[in-house]
């Protein structure tokens, strides 16, 4: 995958500083490649449901944003990227020490771009598919 | 619907208020009744994706919530209500002052249930549909 | 819902006229309104799946065509429509001596429109809900 | 993945053969192993929606079929399978001499296992993926 905008990982990170809502639940970029993001979120216990395991909305945070930004890396300067849509399959509960949301593009287009992502529960140094999304992306040109 | 659990209203509000994250966002459970509940949320720039607006990840967590505890208040006594999947369709920038989640159970089975949920901004009193979500979610028996 | 194409209704049946799998599982336009499409579908058991219920991909093929279609009645003169995505929830076994999938637009946007679809199965006077899509369509002008 | 059942292909191959569905439109079972299914449809133009493309419904019913009977692989004998949901993203115009839905089970649980699919349009020698598929099937014990 060519990315069309030579500085994609600085507008990649610039953008998701501006993400208010990744500082609020403490989750970072943890890589950046051409089609390829990865968002990385320690276990806190402000961020779960009911029986302690982290809330299948933050889980759908994460994904929804390293999807977003993988389809960024590809999209020409000047572009804003927005989530058309999105489905989550919640595989096992999000029991972990850490969280690790891998987006890959699959299809980038001109408009829309499809994108999948796997979330990962870490405990020491295994690592559990909890959940998997399939979304699509659009993108903006001013 | 009838709900097969008569204190289904004071459950829904006692795992609601362990849901931290509903805490941590400043979320609260605006309406039980059987096979349906809303979610309200107040705007906070903590909340926010790079352009200011709700983020897709905290319109779907008051979503998910919603659909299950809709599902939940049709559930028997002892249950516990878990997420299977969910699809989420953006339709407009999440701005305004407050959101609303709002969810219906469609069909309500032994072992899944089937919810819809609507999610609105409030600007004054204006209300405009946001996002609409399809949910699967499941009973669990101790 | 104000169609930008006054000749919409024989655009859409046009269209349809060519969608030969129409023809092959014998299915027929039944309402064409701005914004709503309904496709109606006799059972046959040519159509089954191996416990003699209508496939979840015939089901599925009579509510995409019905989204597509109410999608296509907002969308301008010389404009071509496409499915990006849907989603399916299967609520009960397709059993029935006919079916119909009614759609509805819930936002209509240049580029993307976003439909619901419910399908029913009805038996004598009776109809009931078996499955329901929520769908994206895009609008590509030539 | 093992599977539960040591009949397993004969039982998927018993089943898809009444799929009455499957010889309507001259799709087959091209492979059939533990969690992991193919079912190949060559191209006729009684399958097609307006543009001669195979029709998205068409695409699904064999996405759908191959999910189901690749979760079917893994259940004990004397279950049946259906189809919960499906979300399914068309990537391209289904256009091709076949197509070939490809399904692997990602996690096989006691009640749900949850399934996707790539669907592919062959060309000569090249495979063009066409559209992608994330289901949950359910297992039924009579």
């Amino acid at each position: 995958m060519n990315p069309a905008n030579a500085n994609f990982a600085d507008e990649v990170r610039a953008s998701f500083a501006q993400q208010s809502i990744m500082n609020l639940i403490g989750a970072n970029l943890s890589r950046v490649d051409p089609g390829l993001v990865e968002i990385t979120l320690p276990y806190h216990n402000d961020l779960t449901q009911q029986d302690g395991f982290l809330h299948a909305g933050i889980v759908t945070t994460i994904a929804d944003s390293a999807c977003g930004y993988a389809a960024y890396t590809l999209m020409p300067a000047g572009s804003r990227v927005l989530s058309v849509e999105f489905k989550v399959n919640l595989l096992r509960p999000a029991a972990g020490e850490a969280f690790v949301a891998h987006a890959e593009v699959i299809k980038a287009g001109k408009t829309l771009t499809v994108v999948r992502a796997d979330v990962f529960a870490l405990i020491k140094s295994d690592r559990t598919l909890v959940a998997m999304m399939q979304a699509t992306m659009i993108c903006l040109r001013d």
